[in-house]
């Protein structure tokens, strides 16, 4: 029986992190949800509709992976989509404490799901989209911690904005 | 010498991860105050009076639990009370490491306080208000994280105000 | 392609936070190895022999289940049992810590193994081998720690070995 | 009704982390029994007899505290003394994520049982038995990690032992 | 050659464990920067002008020790003087992945800046601005938190502004 | 003034987690005594005479690096070369936790002493001489973990002592 899971996340913006969590589900699992959350009271560095599209490019060529956007809960989105697994990454003991409240809770609101959790590469480690958006806003070079159509985006951004 | 204790919290909502420590501290200790904390920079998810009266229904038949609000210092409720304990549950070492700062600041404060602590239930294992309040939010299903009367009362609030 | 994971471990003995990881794990991957160390210089509880004949009736008929006996490292018989997962439970950010340094000793020993990791049931939580050694050495009832061929087994045992 | 509260361990040696744990914890219960762990297998500092001899001079003026020994598990001599709580003091986020699994498995075997913990005083942060049994081994001074009596004792012990 | 390190932070206010870790780290490297940042989106208790200050009037007489502003990247002004090491003081196993992730991306922005952790002080555990500035606010006294300066301006200050 | 520090350890065997750390540090301070534990009642995997043989190669040409025994208390050897910092890697939280209690009650013995604290390379995350030791006598490949010189070494030994 085929499975899938889902990789829930706002990817503000998408990371070299997640791409790479993204790459290894995929290996397990026959489908992967990239799910971007439309959360509508959250104010975010890139807009909900070119995090969107950012995020549909880097994953264009990986097979078996899905981007789509959501608004609620991850365990409807889940339900929706016939995906019992939910899939994270951790880089340290403080993320895993963070992540089982969450996932314990989930299973609570859906039985039927199961978080599955990968290391996070250590090439990559340290990185979160919080630090990379303080960089961004900072003028810093971000180009390290992301795909590169994040870094082509954002060249053309009106940082003015800031 | 009857001793006293204080569970401070915004209980915004109450869950079952509370109501469970409290019952567990209100054996050791001859008084249990529930201190829900009037904070009025912060907002909440349920206004400070419906928090009142729903945590003192939930309480109302816990002998030796007194439900009571506060402005200000954890640390001052307790001195106006006489209580020398505060009470806290702890679900994680994340938990700790931060229960702590306030702890050791508290007992700066005042010496005569002592921070108290117990594991919290694995049956309510990584229940939070934040998460609660996050699911609620989103439309759902929270009753299995709070007390029924917080189910109750829930069911006759506009949701629409989010 | 189907995908099969080891589950590896001295079980001294096996418990129900064990049974529980294995039987999560076989509904993702195709086969799941449980692999029983046979660590000669380590001294256990339970002898070699009757660890791998308790564990092999735990998984009798559980599909997708088999159990092994493997000397050296868990890479090596990954490699030979063409296996590129690992499986894990972490009860705590402290396992998480210990187990993320194994891990990626393991992802440089062989490029190819990804270790997963899952929650361990807040029903068994706390259930380590150790501390159910402990009990038992000390005449303590094990019985909702281990599964019942366990606790059968030590109906029989000569405890007048400790 | 009178609550009675076991604080267990080897105590090789007693420290000052320790004791202030017993008076903190000799303030909430009626009754603080601190127990100490005859356990026969394991290799010692202090001999048994000696161990108990010096914690019942440390305690011998605290009331409420009375000094016993036990062989087993801390959850059968709960029992026998009639006692509903173990009492454990926390240094850090690493310490409760390795007491939590020993409360828990506690709880399962003996579900009266409550363990409650307390913060470690900064004035004694990070003393161990094992460090100070290490710090005595190599000649060091561990008379600002232990009470004064344990001190008197060693400048009369056989060094040469080691 | 002397070696240079930047303390960075928003001192919003400083606390002894700040002046404590800067104390320190001024006896291993020549200079000190104390980089307050000026971030211009962040609300602050204290106006900018305000930290600026006091935190200069604190370590005016500390040899080694310049107190500075800067807006943007900390690895940027790091640079800009020629510090090679950013210096942070470490309360717990949270605290540090916590400054773990932050210190990562930094020595990714900038491969020759190291961070360099001490150990927070015991008799300072727990002080954080983030609870001084709560204690402050609800009229408690943060005389045991702070250096005497800082309690000092707040005395003058009016706190009818909260 | 020069700056001295110690980095002390068994070094059973040294991995390329302690040298990062040593060339870091060497940086900092004007000598860095590594410092081989001569502990008599542990049992290790290179006798003495060979760790030291070894660590005094891998160090030969990085300026300011010193190789030498001691035993007894890392204090004491501090106090002996007038070094008054001792300096550790970090890999996780847990390895803080555990690294703080020693620094901590080191400071007690000897108050000039500073325990100063590097974040273990990415690179060569999740190394520890305790799993090496592991790998290497179940037969595995260390070469990716160690110096080159104690793969050249290894390569000489008699594996078949174990």
């Amino acid at each position: 029986m085929p499975q899938s899971a889902v990789f829930p996340g706002s990817f503000d913006p998408i990371t070299l992190g997640h791409t790479d969590i993204v790459e290894r589900a995929s290996k397990i699992f026959d489908k992967v949800y990239v799910a971007i959350g439309q959360n509508t009271t959250k104010t975010t560095l890139f807009p909900f509709g070119k995090r969107m599209e950012i995020v549909s490019k880097v994953f264009v060529n990986i097979p078996g992976v899905e981007v789509l956007s959501y608004e609620g809960l991850t365990v409807e989105i889940c339900r929706k989509l016939g995906a019992k697994y939910v899939v994270r990454g951790l880089r340290s003991g403080t993320d895993f404490d963070y992540e089982r409240n969450i996932a314990l809770m989930n299973s609570k609101l859906y039985p039927d799901i199961e978080t599955v959790f990968f290391i996070s590469n250590p090439d990559y480690a340290g990185i979160s989209s919080t630090i990379v958006r303080e960089i961004y806003k900072f003028g810093g070079d971000i180009s390290n911690f992301v795909p590169d159509i994040v870094s082509d985006y954002i060249g053309k951004m009106d940082r003015a904005v800031y």
